[in-house]
């Protein structure tokens, strides 16, 4: 990141940034006058709000999801008690994972997972341990295989929780498919021997779809609703500034989630909850993220035409052509390391382009980093810039394979 | 509070929230206006901002801090780079208590104290040691003489911080007198001997003054500019739903709390932040400080007129009377308990007001907790209801007096 501000000729595609010309200024000034030209509205959104967060946002995004994973009320055990509104998802995950884990916990991992998450684990004295996965996620088996091997380690009471990017991860742009949906949820149940094993489920990018029909959340397949915590964002479909996450959790988790956020502020600022929820009142959030598509899926298109016209003459270079998030994710030839350590991260820069090394998104543990991996986003540059992109780390890795 | 909520007839005096009708919503309405109505502007909000927060607010608040302690920028070492903004100042508590203690760890309080912050300590396994104040604040001698004995009892290594609320404590209304700070500042820095003791200064309310003139904070006592954190925030003096509190840090804990707030959240919500700018670059903070000013001083001077008439005549009531923040500290003669236990909670129920047990408000250790004292606020309530709320404590301080 150093690197890119100081050369800002080069192109980065490191950032998981959301397009800033994509941000939807109209929209928050309309909903804003709406609010705050209201007086009595405007003074309950800049008044103190609840640990919880401000109930009809809560109702809003929990009939929405149920709407998307085609559930009725009746059909669910989700209430809106168990809504819990956060400065971003990032947040929740944050107070989830120091509410979940001792030190010296178990997470259970995709490999690669999102590095953030992967941090704040490590920040906790938690070991995350990497499962195999595949072009439709986590791998069932090995995730069985795992739990197994942990439990004839007498490890098995150590773990607490399966973390589960679910829609366009980051970094592998993988979706989990439909079919593994409910046997993750039932594996988590099967093997909660000791104390429940969540099942945290990341929908971050589940709005951001390019093409494809939506899945259910893994929330849907749990029945009971003890299992899975589906946590959810506007940062990615909206904006990041306003940051207003989300997540329903298992009614366990509830109480010792909020005393949590009340020991850290009380509750997550308040008008920024009352803007969002108004934005969603007025109509204003599907045309916003019907525009995010449209560009995003013009991005995506111009970085996997740019890697079939450079990258697919390489030998060896392999990508996922991913149906929405914000990432591509690329493997090379074995011997190639795209670390700090190797060569192509420098050869990179002096072509002019900036990635993610996929190393950095690898568990503690489990299945060992893969130091031949890129991760590339198409988030921030435009089409023009992400082909220059490509084009550039095709000359870099041209350049190292020789 | 539930109670409060159940029966809304009853006159809470217990809530140390802002004043509803007082929150500046059309200032706020301006600001959004001009902010939005700026599409670069606009975008640049609507965007991830930094972990530290948004430079040009950080600029203003060190600016506005120093020209408050009468300091010119070279005659202090503060820079920029020591400003970090959070969501509200009690996240920069929480982000700084987690930073600065080990379990186990201790820190000097007043007599009463913030009972939020006493929670938050207690959470992170910090003991927090009461020592005795008076109507100047926490008395040095008092300080040194626990220094003295945690260090007899080999105990010395284990304090970490004195945690001091400089103008109209809450909940004791007090303000740290002049001639205290620079003593406390020495004597904290006297008394490093092991690794720094800093002193954490809360001055929350510290734009809430009724009367008499500002004084410096502790840190303009700090020439070296190690010892004193002092912590602030926009949610008493202007609203708590934007929610923007901020500090200056001695150099040496920037990059351990910046390091952990970007483990929570990469930075608080920047949206709110840079419309915090804009109300403060368009000058629309202080008239609206102003407002808030007359309005509390005639809610103050309501509850002092009520406690005049109605408590002056019951023997052994005392309360200070404060020249700024949101309450009244109420001391009853010895034998009456104000807490849960006691008949005067109840009592004072029956006759329609709430109150916040004194109680609740003292360290874990030190000076025992003193039942027979009460937490006024006057922040919410009309003059009127004050002055009811009053009388009616008046009449159940008198049934249980009987």
């Amino acid at each position: 990141m150093h690197h890119a501000l100081a050369h800002p000729e080069v192109i980065s595609l490191a950032a998981g940034f959301v397009d800033q010309q994509t941000l939807p200024v109209e929209a928050t000034l309309t909903a804003a006058e709406a609010l705050l030209g209201d007086p009595q509205a405007g003074r309950a959104a800049l008044q103190y709000g609840t640990t919880a967060g401000y109930l009809p946002l809560r109702a809003q995004v929990l009939e929405r999801l149920l709407a998307a994973d085609g559930l009725s009320q009746a059909e669910t055990t989700a209430s809106i008690d168990q809504v819990v509104v956060t400065a971003g998802s990032n947040e929740l995950l944050h107070l989830l994972a120091d509410t979940l884990f001792d030190p010296g916990d178990i997470v259970l991992c995709a490999a690669p997972s999102y590095f953030v998450f992967l941090g704040m684990a490590t920040n906790l004295g938690v070991r995350s341990i990497g499962v195999e996965m595949d072009s439709d996620g986590m791998i069932p088996e090995a995730v069985e295989e795992q739990l197994a091997l942990l439990e004839r380690r007498g490890e098995l009471p150590r773990v607490k929780a399966l973390y589960v990017v679910s829609y366009f991860d980051n970094p592998s742009s993988v979706t989990l498919a439909k079919e593994r949906r409910g046997r993750l949820v039932e594996i988590a149940q099967r093997w909660s021997k000791h104390h429940p094993i969540y099942v945290l489920e990341d929908a971050a990018y589940r709005q951001l779809r390019y093409d494809g029909d939506d899945l259910p959340s893994l929330r849907a397949y749990d029945a009971e609703g003890q299992t899975v915590i589906v946590t959810e964002t506007f940062s990615k479909s909206f904006s990041p500034g306003i940051r207003v996450g989300w997540g329903v959790l298992p009614k366990a988790l509830v109480g010792p989630v909020l005393e949590q956020k009340g020991n850290v502020d009380f509750g997550s600022p308040n008008f920024a909850q009352h803007l969002m929820a108004r934005i969603l009142d007025q109509g204003l959030f599907e045309p916003h993220v019907e525009r995010l598509r449209t560009s995003y899926r013009g991005k995506l298109a111009a970085m996997l035409e740019a890697a079939d016209e450079f990258l697919a003459p390489l030998p060896g270079v392999h990508w996922l052509r991913p149906h929405g998030g914000l990432y591509v994710w690329l493997q090379l030839p074995e011997e190639i390391d795209a670390g700090p350590s190797g060569r192509l991260l420098q050869a990179a820069l002096d072509e002019g382009v900036l990635y993610v090394p996929g190393q950095y998104c690898y568990p503690g543990e489990g299945v060992p980093a893969k130091h031949n991996t890129i991760r590339l986003s198409f988030g921030v540059q435009s089409p023009e810039r992400i082909r220059a992109g490509i084009e550039a780390l095709a000359r870099a890795l041209a350049r190292v394979m020789e």
